[in-house]
């Protein structure tokens, strides 16, 4: 079988790493605040980038924290501001990564399926109203990890209410919120109610994963404490990578840099939907996402997923399902395709087809 | 009052960050291996650097996991191999952040006194004998942090027998190891034992504290749970960073630098311990360290550090001593002497005798 094809890691590929720059960046910050950069810091992280993520969201700098990645953030939300025992939101599917931290975590997790690419809030008020009350809703309204959905604007809205309303957190993660390859941008729940929404991301999609930069920003006391437990645990995440961040940023290179990774992007989403189209039809529905990295198959008459012994035999490598769903899962397939050619999409589609 | 005198933190000066080299190692690994530094890895850490931990330890690369200083990964060992109500044995004083991270998870913390810069090994064997079997001893053999004391080659032995005997990981914490200002090294616990020794360091003291570079040597089984947590966690720490430091290594630098940082803090270690000698000695003792950033002061006669607002009248800051005990510790003052000059450290002594 010709070279294996990944389908499985939703992750930038390696032409899109703005390698020249990061190099003079690093100089830039080395030479100019070695002496600060190089030494330990606040865990709240370095304070011009923070400046810079406030100005973004129109928030106070003291709301705003960085770290090693936003994953690690939300696991210090976890650590910090949930107990065993108490109730989050999830959508379904869900990013399998947070799935894990909330498990390990012992909270308790209630899906809401995706329906065409939206969860029903008659559902969800119906949970609620029935005295379900999660202290957090984790959702990714624009191009959702694992779906590609995003999430319309009244739904926003209504949601936004229903936080204020019945007094819990949305936790809304925008990692992908900045590839948008149609459309326009819808307004982010942070927008609509900064008291009630802790909004994570990072620039590990904007920039390089490798690179470990992500952040929160949300109301100062579950920032203070995240900063308390970050401070305790790892005194702070470094000040090089963040630095080298800004520096990227006020060269003025972030605007030019993601318009070049919207046309690789966008030529990809264009060869897989249409591979999809040609060939998938029979088999299930997708999503035909805006932006972001994903789309997933919902698999129709009780087909599955194949195992992955017939993937390797056919040279395909795909994201277990089962790890975006509370139970089930088989009849989803994850698809992400910036990181492969259009020649790997529609080649990958084909092998995939034949399995089903 | 002319400049405040900041005893308060054990960090290297500004002037021992060799910043030029570490512009040029960034360029080399981002020109080399740009493709794979600058994306998601193992949470185990950049093999290559591992690579050459192994080494210096006679271990396999399996056994090395790298992280985010070396401080988050023994918040991780805690997390997946300990359990509140599990005891440990601590050295009295001991590092203040590593007090915080036991008693965070509920862990039942022994300590051990430090008379003349040694525990009493009868006192250990007692409680062992006496049924308080500890998960973990948790010790800085090298140039202890807060006190500077360095553990005897003959206690190392007894140590790491009654590990063996009773059955418990000795964590043995090396990061002023290699900061050795007079006589020979001593073997490690992980060299006398690898199978009961946990040796945890990193390049913070050695390099750069703001690299975030930190590592753990130990056996497969709680290595292996370390790099699942971790990658659950945040996937893995940035391998730029981690290449950085190899880079810099495979360039040869490391041993000439550290020649570099040993005579600048030698000079620093002479100029407080005549301070000391000249000005202190009506009030207390001191250990005479042979390496590393502290040498720490036990008042006697009662006498307690000063508060914070006499500090800070006379243009001094201390770290509050109580942090480096289980319960007391106001008679202890902790003197980080490596990121002052000798003038500094010179007033230093002369105003804060003023104040005992």
């Amino acid at each position: 079988m010709e070279n294996l094809i990944a389908f499985n890691r939703g992750v930038p590929p390696a032409e899109s790493f703005p390698k020249e720059q990061i190099i003079e960046s690093a100089r830039n910050v080395i030479i100019k605040e070695g002496d600060q950069i190089l030494q330990y810091g606040s865990s709240l992280g370095y304070p011009p980038l923070r400046e810079w993520i406030a100005t973004q969201f129109g928030s106070q700098i003291e709301q705003v924290i960085i770290g090693q990645g936003s994953l690690q953030l939300l696991d210090t939300f976890i650590k910090t501001s949930l107990n065993p025992g108490d109730h989050i939101f999830i959508e379904q599917p869900v990013y399998d990564r947070v799935l894990t931290l909330f498990n390990r975590a012992g909270i308790k997790i209630i899906g809401f399926k995706l329906h065409n690419g939206s969860m029903d809030i008659e559902e969800i008020e119906t949970a609620l109203k029935n005295g379900i009350i999660p202290k957090a809703f984790y959702v990714i309204p624009d191009f959702q990890n694992p779906s590609g959905a995003e999430m319309q604007g009244g739904f926003r809205i209504r949601l936004v209410e229903l936080a204020r309303e019945f007094k819990f957190i949305l936790i809304e993660d925008g990692a992908y919120r900045h590839l948008r390859y149609h459309g326009q941008d819808l307004p982010r729940l942070y927008d609509l109610d900064p008291g009630h929404v802790l909004h994570m991301s990072s620039f590990s999609k904007m920039i390089s994963p490798g690179i470990r930069v992500g952040f929160m920003v949300g109301k100062n006391e579950i920032i203070s404490k995240l900063a308390k437990y970050a401070e305790e645990t790892y005194i702070n995440a470094s000040y090089i990578n963040q630095a080298i961040i800004h520096d990227f940023i006020f060269r003025d290179l972030m605007d030019d840099h993601i318009e070049f990774l919207k046309r690789i992007y966008s030529d990809r989403l264009e060869s897989i939907l249409s591979a999809l189209n040609s060939q998938m039809n029979e088999f299930g529905t997708w999503i035909k996402p805006d932006g972001g990295f994903f789309t997933g198959v919902f698999l129709a008459n009780g087909k599955k997923q194949p195992d992955p012994r017939s993937q390797k035999e056919n040279g395909l490598m795909l994201m277990d399902s089962r790890g975006f769903f509370i139970e089930g899962g088989e009849n989803f397939m994850r698809l992400p395709f910036c990181a492969l050619t259009p020649r790997q999409i529609n080649e990958g589609i084909t092998r995939l087809v034949r399995l089903l």
